[in-house]
């Protein structure tokens, strides 16, 4: 009799013995199968008679084919012995794992949004992490409380009413991965509560908008002239909730807003407005969303505090690390009305490594994180500076819209020479945002041709050669 | 007017400051209710001023009422303060409280789902980190790839290919705050596209059950056996789908289902239903949701591999280093079809802080994974070992269900006797789960009296009491 296993023609390229073996055999016939080598409905040796050809242990077979049968790859009947099981799809070849680069980038590159990540404190960090890890318990290890890490939180309370103005305690923070995980959570908290519109600023970002339109969610920009949007029109603008009457009268549950520093135009909500959000949503009973995104960082006065500290009731406080830090953190936080904080928790609490929590929480209360931030204004407003004499210099009718904070600037530019400014920018190796991507689509405001600068963006080192860039591609 | 605490005559033993404060003063008024120096009904300080009487903050307070309401040895109510709680059991004769408790915990814990906290290996998981960001580019702290990092998606690729037989490449694989997050987005995913209705093993946890009711999902349990869930049965269950016809006859979109090791019943769902399942995937076009928590915990052979190798096209497979790292980390992962990665990362991706995303590579990569898993599952298989000796000496009568695998087992009661067991055992400092927490509302089971013992989740040093004490709370 002819040894089967030899017939199947199949290479098992078996370790001779050893607590790998098992495993191997099972590896092997698995590959035998996956690949078609072994074809659907093929009968396999007997455990006894294969054991014999490898000249192993039966048992080993016959734990194999146990493990097989079990995973579905081979069956076993009664008087039909062990064949390959039936597949209606054709087994595909396992693909090696390619790895990816990252999506090409230009070598200058001016998007908004990042910081210099090259400036990340990297051994400060890690020192931070140790000895957050070294003095934490155990328990911090678990699940934990879906608000987030109470030492996180307690360093953030202080943290937030010193630098900001935030009125809070460690019992209204929750904390998120980023300012868009906190405003998914937020949406979803107006849609099950049946509302379906959200105010917005008519610029801002698509990702965001997209986000709340995921969560059934529509926006509806407010009207805007040169100071801002116009708060004072909240009142006109209407949900078309669930619950709402037969006319669909009810006022929009919620705006979200860029008090501080409106992102991408650069503006600080004027006092009055500031005052008619809040009284708005007193009025209402609306809330307003404060995403104080670069909070950190104003470079001619003391920053405005935050709204929330107006009306801790009726204001979220969004606030994030991703331009103070670093967005691969994935930290961020809200400050919410005590009346929400458990609903908030539970529709997306727990989402953020506690490992990094303790770490931040080291960086706030030792003193590490107002340093890094005081070395990061420094060196932002140092390009911002740059970028205004280069300005004046080389481009004098192109003027700086905005405050002067943040990671990023306005360029207004002549009619019709946005379009053409980002693409001969591209053309010598520089990513440029124009202002037109961050118009809302129902914006009736006029658009107007600028660009948004990051000038936080690129590392020190390339930080003159892409200002050069810059203002090469200037009209 | 007297200081209120003095009157009440108790003498806490605190340490006068530190992180310990708050765990000291909540174990001490425990103790105190526990024993029957504060009797129920009395009404406790104010925190404001048992925090001025004892020097301390008052969040520090607040927060260990909190706790002690949360375990139920204190009630809050609006006008009323905080009182001890009525209690229908007289408290037994007080063990003294380790000094290792865990706050808002009772000292002895076999509640199911965290593993042992105190094996997590920090210095190695630190070491890993600090290679992983000394090694990473600057661009690694950015936004990034909304699946996570290569790197991690490249190690996790080869590694569940390795151990679990997952058919995949790192561009499936999408980065997630552990499985909760990752169904939740499934479960967004199936509603985007009009779905009403997932099928569910009839138990599970009841937190899976409520997210994806809040996504919009209402969740139908399959019918089962003693051998499991009755996979064959799939195509009867049917979708009120948006889309369906005016007789609402679609089939259900998805399934969730343990293949490996159910939840908490703990068998290997059989491999005609394995196929089953498949085969009822592929002819509808389904889904099915391969949770995967514990695939490495396998005692008394190797484990059965992924359900997700026998068709890479309709398995999502889900998994977590919740259960086999620490549920802390936030750190899980989905296998998914090619044709869902984009939406699914749409959805919610960049979840995950991308420091722990390197260490967890550094961790697969350099073997520190493997070693891990190796020591804990020496250590949870001698606990197993342990836990069925001590019932087969000291409650004969008493079997443990399930496969040898994972972190917990199932013991069978005698009818009627599952919440009095559970009642007797908290009383004795142990906290345990009944089975029928687990069982889902609609389930058309005959319910059973058991416990569900996490034998994973005490520290080493408290597992022989802990197991002790487990004996004596029996019936």
């Amino acid at each position: 009799m002819p040894k089967p296993w030899a017939t199947l023609g199949i290479d098992l390229h078996l370790e001779p013995a050893g607590p790998g073996l098992r495993r191997g055999l099972t590896d092997a016939l698995r590959e035998a199968v996956r690949t078609g080598r072994l074809a659907p409905g093929t009968r396999l040796p007997s455990s006894r008679s294969l054991a014999a050809d490898l000249g192993i242990a039966r048992n080993t077979v016959a734990d194999a084919y146990a493990d097989l049968v079990a995973e579905g790859w081979l069956t076993a009947r009664q008087g039909s012995g062990t064949r390959v099981a039936d597949r209606a799809v054709p087994p595909r070849p396992t693909r090696r794992a390619t790895r990816q680069r990252e999506p090409g980038r230009l070598p200058y590159d001016l998007t908004p949004g990042t910081p210099d990540l090259s400036s990340f404190p990297r051994a400060e960090w890690l020192r931070a992490a140790r000895r957050a890890l070294d003095a934490a318990p155990n328990d911090a290890l678990g699940y934990g409380d879906p608000r987030g890490r109470t030492e996180l939180r307690t360093a953030l309370a202080d943290y937030l009413a010193r630098v900001r103005g935030v009125r809070t305690d460690p019992g209204q923070i929750v904390v998120c991965s980023g300012f868009a995980h906190g405003l998914k959570l937020l949406g979803e908290l107006l849609r099950a509560r049946g509302r379906r519109t959200l105010a917005v600023e008519p610029y801002g970002l698509d990702a965001h908008w997209d986000l709340l339109a995921r969560t059934g969610l529509r926006t509806v920009p407010l009207p805007a002239d040169r100071l801002g949007p116009r708060t004072e029109d909240l009142g006109d603008l209407k949900d078309s909730a669930d619950s709402a009457g037969p006319d669909g009268a009810a006022d929009v549950p919620a705006v979200l807003l860029n008090p501080s520093h409106q992102f991408p135009l650069g503006g600080a909500l004027p006092p009055d407005r500031r005052a008619a959000a809040v009284g708005w949503a007193r009025r209402t009973g609306g809330l307003v969303l404060e995403d104080d995104y670069d909070g950190e960082f104003r470079y001619d006065r003391q920053h405005v505090g935050a709204l929330q500290g107006l009306d801790p009731d009726h204001v979220v406080y969004l606030g994030t690390a991703s331009k103070s830090l670093a967005p691969g953190l994935r930290l961020g936080w809200m400050v919410l009305p005590p009346s929400l904080v458990t609903e908030v928790a539970r529709l997306g609490g727990r989402s953020t490594g506690v490992l990094e929590q303790l770490a931040l929480a080291e960086f706030l209360t030792s003193g590490a994180y107002d340093r890094h931030v005081r070395a990061a204004r420094l060196r932002y407003r140092r390009r911002r500076d740059a970028l205004v004499a280069a300005l004046a210099d080389r481009a004098p009718e192109i003027r700086v819209g905005g405050i002067a904070a943040g990671l990023h600037a306005v360029l207004r530019l002549p009619p019709g020479t946005e379009e053409p400014v980002v693409r001969a920018a591209a053309w010598q190796g520089l990513m440029l945002h124009g202002l037109s991507r961050y118009r809302h689509p129902s914006a009736a405001v006029k658009p107007v041709d600028a660009l948004v600068v990051g000038y936080g963006t690129p590392p020190d080192h390339a930080w003159a050669g892409t200002l050069d860039a810059l203002c090469r591609a200037l009209p």
